[in-house]
This record gives C-alpha cells, structure tokens and sequence, in this order.
C-alpha cells in the first residue's frame, strides 16, 4: 500500500498519508509572529489549514491533536483561538502537555495533527 | 469514509473513531484525587477504560499509549498502576514523558492511548 | 481484525501492528552509550530499524516521528544523526519537544515512530 508525502524535505515532511490517515509535521508560528500565544496559535492552525488542504483534508475531519506549550499560563490564550477555529461538533480527540522549549526560543506553542483525508 | 466522534465538546471530544482506530483525548484523574500518583494513575485508567467501552475498544486492543508525568520520580508508582491494569501478552507499546505542568496544577499524570475497535 | 504484537512484556509491546501500520514503542539509546547525543541518536536509530525489521517495514516507511530531548541546545547534534539516517524523499512527518527527563537520567534524546508495514 503506498505512502503519499507532502513537501517531503531533508528532515520532514509537512504531512504523509496512509489509508487515508493523514500525519501532520507539528506545526508552529511564522517567524516574526511575537510572543503572544493567541496570535502564534492562529498562525499554527493557519499552517494546519494548509498543509490538511494539501492533503486532501480539511478541520472538520481532525482525529488528534497533540498541543504543546512552553508555559502552561497560557492555555486560555491557545484555547481561544482554538475554540474559533475548530467545527463545533467535528473537535478532535485533545491532549494538552507542556514542553520547556520548542525548536526555536521564540516559539510558545506547536500543534501536531493526525486526520482523516476526505 | 466517516469518522466517529464520542462525546464531542467545543474543544475536545473524549474519543474519534477512523477506520476501527480509536484515538482518546488525554485522560487525567478525577478532580478532588490527591497528589498520589499510583491513585491518580488508576483514575486515568478507568476515565481510558470508560472511552475505550463507548468506543467499541477494551484494554486487551490498545495500540500505543503515551504517558506524561510531571515528576519522573514517581514513574514506579504510574508503573505499579499500569501493570496491575494492562492485560499480560497485549501491552501497547508506550513512551514515557516528562511534561513540567498538565493542563491543571494539581495533576501529575497524563495518558494518552490509541486502540483498535473490537 | 487482529493486532499483531512484536517483543510484548509486562509493561510496553516493542512494536504493535494493526491494519498496516506500525506502532513503536519509544526508543532511546543502550546503556553505557555515553551523554553524546549524536551517539544517543545513533544508537535510538539503530533500535528503530531493528523494530521496524521485526514489523515488516523500515525507514523508508516512516509516517510520523516524534523527538524528546532533554535539552534543546542538543537539536543540532540529533539532526545530524537523523539526517544521515532518513531515506531522501521518504521523511516522515515529525515534531521535536522538550521532556525534562525521560525515564533514566542518562538519556538525553528518545524517538517515537509510527510507520507503515511493507
């Protein structure tokens, strides 16, 4: 059965496909987005949105979501933007965790997806 | 090719189904659990037991299972819960994370499980 | 539909297989490896495709990774090892996080791999 890869790069791909399931790369802020978390969160499910139509899939057909944040204070802050974006109804199953530093300094949150392609 | 969602909320929903795999969100302890690892890990275990059985999975079909603890020194007394649950000969396998704070203080143990529908 | 289970022991299965795609048990270095984290990288890579030989895939078949290091200032050296290890074309998709501790204090990196059987 074949694997479909999307934007494959020396290290990553921005997602893979299998069956119909589709593996997001853990998706974080453009650079330059500043430090607050509402606005890096926005921008990282701005990315998911991308990366999902690239795939074939789209929010509505989320399965997990992994969220990490470099400091817990600033959940409701990823909560409101992911509370606007996500279909009501259609929401993923959810885990939450804390991760001291991400790949970059400047990022305070990263998102990982699996869904399901249309 | 449709997906199942359990118990879906405006964030989360507590478990989705795709293909006869079932993804659950994170699953803590109960509020009012006390600091004690060993009991908060046998709540989580239930809360999974519990989302496993709405979603047409048991404990004798999970696939991989993600733990989250605040403090690694009480991996022994997740552990000590954890075997006494698993069924002997279908152990998922599993990694073991340290997270500094879950998305309540008061929590030091988070699971996180993927299954296969019976 | 049946669940295969590679190595189960009391606690974690080395590698769980359902509908074609294969779960691994996180993978860290041996003991004695040493606090180099290229060389830990190496040696968790190394566990890797001996799991993934025992599921009916390899590295060419990778959907989703999962990186922990215990300090992110250690990225370089990780990537290193990752990239002389990926197959060109055939990288999975991947996030890489920050976990304190993970469940011996001598390791400093740990992998998770989801991938799809040959």
């Amino acid at each position: 059965m074949s694997i479909q890869r999307i934007e494959p790069g020396p290290r990553l791909s921005e997602a893979v496909i299998f069956q119909k399931t589709v593996y997001l790369a853990g998706q974080v802020a453009d650079e330059g987005c500043g430090s607050d978390i509402y606005k890096q969160t926005q921008q990282a499910l701005a990315s998911i949105d991308r990366a999902l139509a690239l795939s074939g899939s789209d929010k509505s057909r989320l399965l997990m979501a992994t969220i990490y944040l470099t400091n817990m204070d600033t959940f409701a802050d990823m909560n409101r933007a992911w509370q606007e974006w996500v279909v009501p109804g259609a929401t993923p199953a959810r885990a939450t965790l804390q991760s001291a530093r991400l790949a970059r300094p400047e990022y305070g949150v990263e998102i990982c997806v699996i869904a399901a392609q249309n």
